[in-house]
């Protein structure tokens, strides 16, 4: 991507306000724009994060044998009626048609959607077990939105729902779907996630996980061991807890973003939509389900909060809208620089080339230090600068990777000086 | 994909009620799930069609150098106050928060986001043109939502917005979207799109042109000439038309699908929002748009429509969901099948595999005649089948086409009949 096709810039707006790191960032360094609280524009290195992320989230649910399907954002107000929920959920946007006195709700959720979908395809036990999942937008009306992408009124996630004929089976996937998160999340650059404990919340009466990651901008407090893996939301504790109760180390208490959450639904939608299935023995049964969910977009806002250093974003290479950016620091654009960028795409290298005329040097490297681009070229000869010392958002990453990386975008450097010198 | 592991089946329903072709086998070939009038959830094999069609569309306009973004649904009533749209859209779905008596309305186009969002980023003449371009949901509270996915309360649209610094600019651009859109529809099998002269509609009070294709299920009527280009709504139509203004050939009407439309906007939202660009003067002038719609949900439909036969939808192998769709005529399955079915896959071609334990041969064969999938394999020992004589919808491909995969499929067999022999 040229910089002179592209409307990526620093935003210097002294007036803005942010009330958290990813928030400031993001906007800041072009990656989202806000249209009003709790409501973005996502620009282009922006979509092409959440690319990235959903290609991981894909490939991961795919492997479970997960089938996506898109279901749609205005769901009739009677669906929410025969749930139960229209009234018990108070997150929800209600609207009406002109037409016909119709009442609507936008969708916060899909097992309205979802669990009538079910009845047409499960019949006997041999329909199950069945997982369905969709990568769409979600709406709350929200309270108070806050911390930029963090809590929207509209955002992206990932919800998955599963169907099967026992709770020992139902229990198995949820298992498989826990152990599926992880790995999702440590391809993006989240190791430490903690598997929480809560409540079932608006959507469940039974118990739930929620993955959460420690930072101060998070929203709900957790009480978590420091030794083994327990971790409880602060909502379900009990109140004696003095030390872990699953290896009686000390416990510790923090601030964190809920990424994502699984849920047990028993037979609670089932029952509502009758949705049943045929066992082998021809008796009839109700289907068990689960609901798994992730935040896309929070969970950009996460990978932020986590992976930034005083010059701003260190995006993981995974997830990194570029591989490298390149900077031309003369005043005009030289074939050299074009050949350069072209020779690195031809590489297979994603790249973001700021061939831009009108712009100093000094913006130039400002941008290359704030936006997070896991790698910027060595000085080469003079027309190419970055200074090394100064790249340290590379600090982040292990050292294999920018080693690799480093040698592969370093010999193109130099086959190009003597391919450009020798030609001339 | 493995149908045993899919969800997809001919649903035979017979209280079921369509009012277009493309309506019944969409939904009779689990394409998609009809929630309510006007409102549907795609299924895994109609997400792929779109798949297919969003990533040409992607490439023909990031070859017009459009960048791709994602703005919000909800937007805040202000904005569309600000355009005077507010009052003069009948379309729109409003809603309130509960908070603080906030409204909002549901996108049904984003000129009141994208034009704010461009007067950050085009201060001068160095900043233009520029384009902008999303693939995402678009809301129209419609009277009358009909013909299945045609006319959608809820539809999937490519939305695209440009910015020039005169007429002269936005005038080219045009005629260069105007053909990257007739590339796109040839590309995914709509070879006979009449560029028809329009009205401004809602979105315009300058004229547009609406890309248009001709069949019964259509909600436009228009006029065209047979023999030339040549072609107009047919409420633009000047009453005394008797023969083609342009080659004075006479002219017919017939009911056409609008598969999407191109306004002039001209610098009436500039002026709304004070979008203004510094010309090389130092004088400060309003900025000219364009904005070019594609409805993609309402394109699958258009291609039902023109794409089937007495069999079912025959679509064309562009945008497929598989390339070819094999079946298991035997009550078990078989190594054999599973081979054959790794080995296509291996090779680059995807498969539907039929390897349903349960359903009778006739269903399956049923299933592959309706559900269009290009090429369904010959018959093979006494293993595989599907007459190649009942195999009417390849005739809708070229023969070229059609000679070369046979080829391919066909050795691949051979050689894995052979394999099998030896192995066993």
């Amino acid at each position: 991507m040229r910089l002179s096709k592209d409307i990526i810039k620093v935003i210097q707006d002294k007036d803005l306000e942010f009330d958290s790191i990813s928030h400031e960032l993001l906007v800041r360094t072009g990656y989202v724009d806000q249209v009003a609280s709790g409501i973005y524009t996502w620009l282009t290195p922006g979509l092409r994060v959440i690319e990235k992320i959903e290609k991981i989230i894909r490939e991961e649910l795919d492997a479970l044998g997960s089938l996506e399907i898109a279901m749609p954002s205005l769901h009739p107000a009677s669906l929410w009626q025969q749930s139960g929920r229209w009234d018990s959920v108070d997150v929800l946007y209600k609207l009406k048609s002109r037409y016909g006195d119709k009442d609507y709700v936008l969708g916060a959720s899909h097992e309205e959607i979802v669990t009538p979908l079910a009845t047409k395809y499960i019949k006997s036990y041999r329909d199950l077990p069945l997982s369905l999942y969709q990568i769409g937008t979600k709406y709350r009306d929200e309270a108070r939105a806050k911390s930029g992408v963090l809590r929207g009124m509209e955002f992206r996630m990932k919800d998955m729902y599963s169907f099967h004929d026992s709770q020992e089976d139902l229990d198995r996937y949820y298992q498989k779907v826990k152990e599926a998160y992880l790995q999702i999340f440590r391809r993006i650059g989240l190791d430490d996630v903690k598997v929480t404990e809560a409540s079932g919340g608006d959507f469940s009466k039974k118990h739930s996980h929620e993955f959460t990651v420690l930072t101060p901008a998070g929203e709900v407090e957790i009480v978590y061991c420091e030794s083994c893996s327990f971790a409880q939301n602060h909502e379900v504790v009990s109140k004696a807890l003095e030390s872990c109760p699953d290896c009686g180390d000390s416990v510790k208490t923090g601030k964190a973003i809920e990424i994502a959450n699984i849920f047990d639904l028993g037979t609670s939608f089932s029952k509502n939509f009758e949705l049943t299935y045929t066992n082998d023995k021809g008796t009839n049964k109700p289907v068990y389900m689960g609901c798994y969910g992730i935040g896309i977009t929070r969970l950009v806002g996460a990978v932020v909060e986590l992976h930034n250093d005083d010059e701003g974003i260190a995006w993981p290479e995974s997830v990194a809208p570029y591989h490298v950016h390149l900077a031309n620091l003369t005043a005009k654009t030289t074939p050299f620089g074009d050949l350069v960028y072209r020779t690195l795409q031809a590489e297979g290298i994603t790249v973001l080339y700021d061939d831009r005329e009108q712009v100093s040097p000094g913006e130039k490297i400002d941008s290359i230090r704030s936006d997070g681009t896991p790698a910027a070229p060595d000085r080469v000869g003079a027309q190419w600068g970055y200074d090394r010392a100064q790249r340290t958002q590379w600090r982040t990453y292990p050292q294999a990777t920018l080693a690799r990386r480093s040698y592969k975008a370093k010999r193109i450097f130099l086959e190009l000086i003597w391919g450009f010198v020798y030609l001339r």
